[in-house]
């Protein structure tokens, strides 16, 4: 049996549907396929018997009780002085004190940047940001930030998106010059807001980035740029949109739902269940959709156990050095 | 042969493929399914040529001819003064002398909100916007707006766009009591943008509307909310994401784009062509899709002789009078 090297903490708490009974069957068919993945899971004492339930492979898991939930819209104030004992919190410390690789939650969004931020440290003067791996056609991804991170964005803090989604990209699809769009209402260089052409001219001085250029929502999977960039509103907004009608062709019922399926673009679903990484704090971070159930944080623990094995976070780091 | 009582004029200018004949065809599909209906066409010698080649029946149209064209991204001040021959201003002016109910345009958003307010005038106090009738399910739809006439909202914009939302599905649908929501990153009252959260506030407090809540993107095709608010560049984003998942589904080749095509929910396609109107200002300006070609144009006119047999524009100004 092979070592198990690579280690997670997993929030055994946060999301909208997520049973207990779920999240044992996520950790276990995450460390049945990596079998270097050990997943530390915080949780309360329930999890712990639907853990022990599944008769997990011997030094596969370890249980860590942790008994306070976070509530997704609490007050960054309190989130950062009270909850010491929610399983949040102690993921996060737990990658902190170097017990873990990294840290896979579920829960609000709100309190997990906030707490890896305050716990871990931001990347020197960049803005951090949600990223996710979106589909750009068959085998073929774009990294778009931020999705919701922060609550409302600079120019500046646009620039240090595209700082960060660049040098994501380089690291995670080798590719020496990716190409990043801000995501507009038009392709032209004076369409759009103040603040995206505001951002652009920031990002075009950038000589580390060079090239950018205006994306339109309608070639957000369309693979036109490598990295798109946006504000965390806008992001958001966007992906819920196109998952929303992603979902009105698959979830039928009958036979027009039969010939949707067999019609789907292969490689566009299920984009949702990739976990987005907050990229720009000194840690890997990665939450998992909140509401897409066990496989949503199985897949999350696969792909962090790559990026783990991929040295993703340190080459970030060096790449931004 | 009953007489044409309703007059468009159409911009032949606008859009981005659309070429003479395709106008042509779209004014003879339209006035030949709605025999009351006539339209002016304003455009340059080679549409003239185009529409007299079609042979169209005597009196269902005239040709004005109209050779400027105003670039969609000119800097307003320009719009204003200069293309005095433009098809867009003629057709905005000749709604203004009272010889056309409405103007169809699909050139510039810009440009048309601009000559649309400067020479019709806005209704008193409130912030003219463009609304689109979006799918909601089967024989159901939603309002959404602003989706790009403003280029940044207030609270106070937001707060018009759901006044004139509002009273607009009151007379289009003729319900009494539309649920107004205004697109947000979550449904829970503290979630979101400043802009959001101050613009619920005010939305709330006009006796006129009622409850209002928030909805969030992949709620937008589902009928939640009768009238969806949002700013025009968010607008713009959730559309346009929503656009271009359903044509990866559609506009494939083979047997999947044949499933796909077979399991699309009938409601769900082509929303693109329905034009959007800019409500906000006194008369009736309806914006086409740039893009969607004869088809979008014929629809174009075809809904916006619905709207004056209506009495869309005065209902709406008794309203909110």
């Amino acid at each position: 049996m092979s070592e198990r090297i690579f280690n997670i903490a997993l929030d055994g708490t946060g999301g909208d549907r997520i049973d207990p009974m779920a999240i044992a069957r996520a950790v276990r068919f995450a460390t049945l396929i990596n079998q270097k993945l050990k997943v530390t899971v915080f949780g309360t004492a329930d999890l712990e018997r639907a853990l022990l339930s599944e008769k997990l492979p011997k030094g596969s898991y370890e249980f860590i009780e942790a008994n306070e939930l976070i509530p997704q819209d609490e007050d960054p104030r309190k989130v950062l002085t009270a909850y010491k004992n929610s399983a949040m919190r102690m993921a996060v410390e737990y990658v902190k004190a170097g017990k873990a690789h990294a840290v896979v939650s579920s829960g609000g969004t709100g309190p997990l940047v906030c707490l890896s931020r305050h716990i871990l440290g931001v990347v020197d003067g960049l803005r951090p940001a949600l990223c996710a791996k979106i589909p750009a056609g068959p085998d073929s991804y774009s990294l778009m930030l931020d999705l919701g991170a922060n609550a409302s964005s600079s120019p500046h803090d646009l620039c240090s998106f595209a700082k960060l989604g660049h040098v994501a990209f380089k690291v995670l699809f080798k590719k020496e010059h990716p190409l990043v769009g801000i995501l507009n209402v038009g392709t032209e260089r004076n369409k759009g807001s103040a603040l995206v052409k505001e951002a652009r001219d920031l990002i075009e001085e950038d000589k580390s980035i060079g090239e950018c250029r205006f994306v339109e929502a309608n070639m957000l999977f369309t693979g036109h740029c490598d990295v798109i960039v946006t504000d965390g509103f806008t992001g958001n907004v966007a992906l819920k949109a196109a998952e929303g009608v992603a979902s009105s062709f698959l979830k039928r019922s009958g036979i027009k739902g039969f010939f949707a399926k067999l019609g789907r673009p292969d490689w566009l679903v299920p984009w949702q269940y990739n976990g987005s990484i907050l990229l720009g704090v000194n840690g890997l971070v990665v939450k998992g959709h909140g509401s897409a159930g066990q496989e949503a944080v199985a897949v999350a623990l696969s792909q962090t156990a790559s990026m783990i094995a991929g040295d993703l976070s340190n080459k970030i780091c060096q790449e931004l050095a």
